[in-house]
Parts: structure tokens; sequence; C-alpha cells
């Protein structure tokens, strides 16, 4: 068993997304140490770089030790103290899993839903909204990872920005590959993962506190139950103090490094463009053979398709086949729709037409032979 | 800002410790997905050679995706319900951590206490036991690494085999530099870091739960508060079921890897004995020049050594000017102890005599110019 010798594949689930060398290179780089200027001075730059990716003027944004499910659970336990009422948008396996991590918190969490493959409609969050106008915060899914949901959020976000709860949203998906506009929407907190969009292997999870959420974590009366995910000990390592916290992920942050200045020398516009036209090619192709959407029109997230395969055929055998034969990964339905469809990811460096067609010549490979 | 241009330093801190060419460029290699069956065999064997190094036949040992205080967060939350009485042995900044996260965690913690410096006496913490048999757990640092205090745990471990109490051991300094005997002590929960005699980048923490912990966890009426440290749920990832729970650090893994398989070529034993005659080189050549130890004879960890500096010298300027004109790291003292003293780490890579003659000639030029 040797590291070495693994057989390389083509990325093209729900994530990790295929990494570039120029970031697996920058991660190679020798260990500095998390309290040498030279370190210190790069995540400043990492946070500089994420603040520009998030559209936030947040002061608090930084990549949290651990993977974006790390991220979520660090939204919710610095923000919610036991018996706080707690909003969810449910309509996939992420916001089930919000929902889940509020209640172990203690939070007395009230659900809103919708059905997977579905957005939730913002007339239906802002009713609910209306009827607990005490909610502590209300946590929503911007790129459902589950079935390719793209959840609008600004009419939420309009109306949420005179209110006293704050406003969570999980972008894991989303960033890097759509817009994410954290201080145009009013998003309070928001955190993402490095594998997706972003292209860098799985063990960050960049995240930004607005000074609002900051605020409600000073008074909350007593420490949230994790040590280890409290923001305020956090931000004394990330500030002048530059208080010893924990050991940074330092190899990690390198590759984050260099995959945000990837990202500023491709520019945030192209590299939108660059998704949807990727997603939109898929969906063309594969519609042609047959395959069918799993998710809505006008409800598309470009760089996560959920996907039907033709005729009734059985996705697993298939997957596996494309995995064995071809080295392409694709992803496999989650929950109530595990073997009923295909989750195919263009993301970050996946995100090209030549990817598409690399992918679609061995799906007519396997189709035509099974 | 280049990742490219940053400057080498030689680590001899209290961690990061230096990582090998070898396993910067396993970490390199081309990710794959967190449910490929290649990286899920690699996983199987990263677990396995864990097994080796923690001294334990457990099942549920594997590395944690967090860094080590991620590890030490994951052992308690999994184990301690509110209103548990929890022992802590308290003798510097982590014993002082895990106490903090217990009484986070809603704990009634009764702490056992002894000097900065000192290891607490095995019989003091069995006066503790003896008073508190209802106690649910019982933590304690084997490795001190605000000290470099080597905690003895024999004794303890007899006491506590035939009792209801649990025992949790922060290994994070001493995993593949001292041994740690995890089934023969009779430790529950042990965790550690890669970043330290493991010479691995931080992000990862290995951590073993014996079956009477994994007891506890089943029984203990609720699921813990972190659903992300959620050991019941990682097991469902880590089994036969290969439940998806969140997506594992990849390349940290490959790293990891790396670093057992450098650990099984070298043994054990010749690895703890390499570690020890460094510090024994260490400890003697700046005795010559008038450091003196911190931690008290018979109480000292080889891998990280506590020293005064000579004649009163202020510490932190020189330690900047070991870092800046010479490349080198050490680390200086933390809480009652900071201005006041180095810490020096030779952990995995750094355990070689010319490591230390490199920071001894070093220390000459800059106590000679000083």
């Amino acid at each position: 068993m040797d590291v070495a010798s693994l057989e390389p594949r083509l990325l093209l689930g729900p994530g990790p997304s295929p990494v570039s060398e120029r970031i697996r290179t920058a991660m190679a780089q020798p260990t500095l140490g998390h309290l040498d200027p030279q370190f210190l001075a790069l995540l400043d730059d990492v946070n500089a770089r994420l603040r520009l990716l998030f559209g936030t003027r947040n002061r608090t944004t930084f990549p949290l030790s651990g993977t974006g499910s790390a991220g979520m659970e660090a939204a919710m336990v610095n923000l919610i103290a036991p018996g706080d009422r707690v909003l969810v948008g449910v309509n996939g396996v992420f916001g089930t899993r919000l929902a889940e991590m509020g209640r172990r918190m203690g939070a007395e969490v009230v659900t809103i839903e919708a059905p997977w493959g579905e957005p939730i409609p913002e007339e239906q969050v802002i009713e609910a909204l209306q009827a607990h106008p005490d909610a502590r915060l209300l946590a929503i899914v911007h790129a459902e990872t589950s079935t390719g949901v793209h959840q609008p959020l600004a009419e939420i976000g309009r109306f949420m920005r005179d209110g006293e709860t704050l406003l969570v949203v999980d972008a894991v998906t989303s960033l890097g590959g759509t817009p994410v506009e954290v201080d145009a929407i009013g998003i309070d907190v928001c955190y993402s993962g490095t594998q997706k969009c972003l292209g860098v292997p799985p063990g960050l999870a960049p995240i930004t506190f607005s000074e609002r959420a900051l605020e409600r974590v000073r008074t909350r009366g007593g420490p949230p139950t994790s040590w280890y995910l409290d923001v305020s000990l956090i931000a004394g390592y990330l500030g002048a103090e530059r208080r010893y916290h924990h050991t940074a992920p330092i190899n990690l942050i390198y590759g984050l490094h260099e995959s945000l200045v990837e990202i500023g020398e491709e520019g945030l516009e192209a590299r939108y463009d660059r998704h949807a036209e990727a997603g939109a090619l898929l969906r063309d192709e594969l519609g042609e053979r047959g395959f069918t959407p799993f998710t809505r029109e006008g409800a598309r997230l470009p760089q996560l398709t959920a996907l039907h395969l033709p005729d009734g055929r059985d996705e697993g055998p298939l997957r596996k086949r494309l995995l064995e034969e071809h080295g392409i990964e694709v992803g496999g339905g989650l929950g109530p729709v595990a073997g009923k469809i295909w989750r195919i990811g263009l993301m970050g460096e996946g995100a090209r037409p030549e990817t598409v067609r690399q992918l679609v010549d061995a799906v007519d490979a396997i189709l035509d032979g099974g």
C-alpha cells in the first residue's frame, strides 16, 4: 500500500473536486510554524482574499481548521444557546444536518420544508420569520449538494435586515462557483469548504462572521459548548494579539492561498461564467442521451447537476464502471434518492468543456456496452 | 505574497515539527474521493498502522479531521453528558484546556493539580479517584507540551482497571516519540496530533476509543452536542457500511500514511531511542552553555525540553534573532511562564544529533553577539 501508486481519477462527483498541480505543489512547500511572521502574513492575505470571494468586509473571515461540516457546526454552536428558537430550511441532506446540529445544541428547531429538488420559496421562509419573530437565527443552504438546488436568498435577506434574527448561510458548494454576496444579501455567518469550487483538498472551512453575529457571541451569556470552534478564541489568534489557540493546518492553507491567487488571476466573473457554461453543456449533452434533470428548471446549480439515468437504468453498476473502466468519479444519491440519481460536479478545475466531453465519451461507452 | 517564496525554517519549537520531503511529496499526490475504494483501502491501512503506534487493538482508531485540540474535544464531548463529574489533571496549558472543555460541556470538573514543570504524583490521582468513585472520567496529559513534563500513567491505569471511571489520555506530543501503550495501561480514549513526533503537517488528530468508551457513548442517553465529532457517526464511515459523514482531509491522510510507513521502516524502538538520544544531547549541550532545565529530573520528555536561559537573559529578543538570523524556530513559554523559558522540540525529523548541533552553533552565535 503506497500513496505514490494510487491511480488518479477525474473527480466529477459532489466533491472533492480536481486539485490543480499548482495547488498540490504549493501544499508541498516546507511547513512553517503557526506563529511565524511569514505564515501570519500569508494567513492575513488568505483572509483578505476570502473577503473578496465572500463579498464581505467582515473582519472575522478565515479558514476554519476542519471540513465544511465543521464550518456548519461553528456557525451554529457560536450563535445557539440551549432553549433558543432556530429556523432551518430543509430540502435536502445539508438542511437536515443543520436541523440535527441545532437540536443537539438544545435549540427548539422549527423546520421550513420543501421537497428535495425544489428550492424553498422565499415567501414561505418570510412567513416563518413572521410567525417566529423571536427566532435566534435562520439557517439555510445556498447550494444543496444533495440535489443541486440553488436557493434564492435576496428577498429573505431584505426581509431580515431590520429584524433581530441572524441569517446563517451554507455556501459549501457555491463559494467560488456562483456568486455569494454576503454583505449585499445581509448574511451574518456564511461558511464553505475548500474541496468544492475552490479546488483545494478537503480539510478547511472558509467562514465569515458579521459584527452583528460577533455581538451575539459576546452577549450570549456563557461561552459556546465547543472550545475548538469558539470564534472569540480564534479571533484572538487572527487579530493583532496573535494569541495561540490551536495549530492551524499550515500546508492546507498554502493550498488555499494558491487557489485564491488563481481565482484572482482568472477573475470572479470569468470563473462564474466558466462554471455556468460547463454546467449548461453537461445538461445538454446528457439530456440528448436520455438523462433527465432531478432538479427543476430555474433552480439548478451549474456546478452540481442531479440527474435520473435514461430508461430507468440502475445507477450503481454504471457508476462503478465509470470509475473502474474510465477513472471518472461521479456521485450517487443520498437518503431518499439513494440509488435513483447521479450527482455530477463540475467544480473548480473540473468546470471545463473538455471535462464534460471526457465524461460524455465515457458515458457513451458504458451505455452502449451496458 | 507567494507560497513558493516562503523562506524555510528549521522547526525546533513545540510543533509543528519538520516535515520530510517524502511526506510532502506524498501530500501532493492527486486527490481521490473519500468513498473511492483506493482511498478507503489506504485509510484502513492508516488505521491499522495507528493501532500499532498506539499499542492497541481498538477497532475504532482513526485520524480525526481536525488538529490535536479537536482530538481533545472529541474525547471529552463523546463521553461527557451535562452534570457528569469529571476529574482532570492540571499541571500546564493542556490540562487547563481539558478542564475548560469539560466545564463548557456542563460537567462538574474536579481538578487534580501539580505545579507547572512537575508531573502529578500518581498517588494523588488515585486519591482523587477514591474520593470520587462516581467520576465519569479522568483526563490527564501524557506529555505536557507547555512544560515538557512526562506524566507516569502505569499505576493510575492499574488502579482504574476495575472501576467504572474512564481514562482519557492526551498523547499529542508523545505519540511516535515515546511509547504510548494504550492497551497495556488501560486507556479508554487516547488522542494525538500529526504535527509533533509524527512529522506530518497539522490538521489531523489520530484517536482511539476502547470498547468500554464506545459502550458509554451508546448508553449515554442522547447524542453528544457535537455532530462533527460524534464517534458513532464517524464509525459508520470507517466501518463496513462506509456511510458518508463528512469529507475526510484526503491529502493530509496521504501524508500521515507516508509517515506511518516511515515509522514502520525505522522501527518503534529505534525511533524512541533516537528521540531519547537527541533530547539528552540537547540538555548536555545547552547545560554547558548555562541553560537550566525548567522541568525536574526524571520527569522530562526527550522530545520537548523547557529551559531557563543563561544569566537571566531576556528570551524574546534572542528567540527572534534565532529565527531571523539563523532560520531556526524554538518556542517561548505559555501562560505563567511566558517570557521565562524556551521550549525546544526535537520531534520526528528534528530528533537528530545534526539538528542539535545546528541549533547549538546558532545559540553560540547569538549568545556571543548578544
